[in-house]
């Protein structure tokens, strides 16, 4: 299955069973002031930088999250997509829990982009599904929904399929859903990578979907976050992960290693080219 | 399924579905012309120190592998096995192809201990089966015989049922037997780790051994063997492997992080000491 997006001009497939399609997600207030107090002041050179500073490391789509307490996004999302569209030719994933702010951005956006997220609430459904068909956006579905988070993979599936028939019978493609398992802080809990795993495993076996997660919350609270990480993106590609939500900087030789281990890489082309590009 | 291996006094456990059991792989001559020059020497400071090192590091088995061109390892292998053994009290793991430089080895063992390895062939089983069931040893089961390494995952599982049946057969336990897969470079086959996590997965689904593997061989005439070892490391625990053999100063971040992603290090609570001991 593919999900296809664009940039401006450029393409990026993201295919079941294909080599890792990386979403940047430093462009993210949290943990981040630098960014809120830039973009309060309408100084877009931060975002701009965080941008080229993943597409270096890897990024092939970047996520953008512009939600900090106050903030106008239905005026701020569209504007910061359009300075990052201005300068880089790169899909975007529109970030943001507020739909209005999603549809302001789709109105000005460039290419053909990801919509993060729709989940299975009825609110979620009726408010994104419309918009997403309306400006030919491909969606992220994730699974929670009105009874909140579940720890039961098949229940976390059902959440999946939901989202899918709504999204299908409104028109929009399947292949154009790329399901979120959802991936908690596994401090919290010992068997939540367990439960993200095992998930991704039925969505990708039962119906054949690209998938995406957060792959730096599991690592929340403890010591050593990208051991941690490394791990459990590795581990979710081979389950079948095709475009997670990382920071490349710290992930991409983790996704290039799992592409070679995996067959998706002959004569390790992209292993290698990497390596020399972070060694030059 | 639980292997039980012991040093002088202190037991090591392998447990399927376990905490990772690191072999530490650096007492080798391959790349190591100090380790050979001092053995000529009749100098075990340095392999001492290799043991040292790695035990700091994580091991909790070491393999111990003095073959190199010219050596009598019949002569040499039981006197390394008694200088670590006189020093350190953890199982050793005694890696030779010459059966007799294994038997002088159990010899002198303090221990319980495991021979690697025991492979398909017929002179292989005649050797080593008999001398593993005087000794009370434990043994890698590897999956090679007469017809050499096949690529086929079933024949490579079917290898492993005729060595554990012929061990069972002279009154070895089962769950004595450890399997390793056999890890190849990617280097040579694209194809060649996806065979190896194959295998692991039937194995363990099928047979339920204890797996281990040269953790560090798939990686070979490649830069940044480190993040291909470490993907491939925790995707070969994730389908089954729970006692690699590996340079435990480059695996065992990876190793706990596999172990806490995959539930089996509640409240995170080897990992943190892991860190923690890396950082004071």
């Amino acid at each position: 299955m593919k999900t296809i997006l664009s940039g401006r001009t450029r393409e990026v497939v993201i295919e079941t069973g294909g080599p890792v399609v990386i979403i940047g997600e430093t462009i993210n207030p949290t943990r981040r002031k630098k960014l809120v107090s830039t973009l309060e002041e309408g100084d877009f050179s931060y975002v701009l930088e965080l941008a080229a500073s993943q597409i270096n490391a890897g990024a092939d789509v970047l996520d953008v999250n512009v939600g900090y307490p106050g903030v106008d996004d239905v005026k701020l999302l569209p504007e910061v997509v359009c300075a990052i569209q201005d300068n880089f030719d790169i899909p975007l994933c529109l970030d943001s829990p507020n739909p209005a702010a999603i549809e302001a951005a789709l109105k000005v956006s460039a290419g053909r982009y990801l919509i993060n997220s729709v989940n299975g609430k009825e609110e979620s459904l009726k408010a994104l599904i419309p918009v997403a068909k309306e400006y030919g956006a491909a969606i992220i579905g994730l699974c929670m929904d009105d009874d909140g988070i579940t720890n039961d993979p098949e229940k976390r599936l059902s959440i999946i399929e939901r989202i899918i028939e709504r999204a299908v019978t409104a028109g929009i493609k399947a292949e154009d859903i790329v399901a979120d398992p959802l991936a908690m802080a596994v401090s919290a809990d010992p068997q939540a990578c367990l439960v993200t795993l095992e998930t991704i495993r039925l969505v990708s076996g039962k119906l054949g979907q690209n998938i995406t997660m957060g792959a730096s919350n599991i690592s929340f609270g403890l010591p050593d976050r990208e051991s941690l990480n490394t791990a459990f993106l590795t581990l979710a590609v081979y389950c079948g992960v095709t475009c997670p939500i990382a920071n490349p900087e710290k992930i991409t030789a983790a996704a290039r290693a799992a592409d070679l281990v995996l067959g998706r890489d002959d004569f390790a082309i992209r292993f290698v080219e990497y390596y020399q590009s972070r060694n030059s």
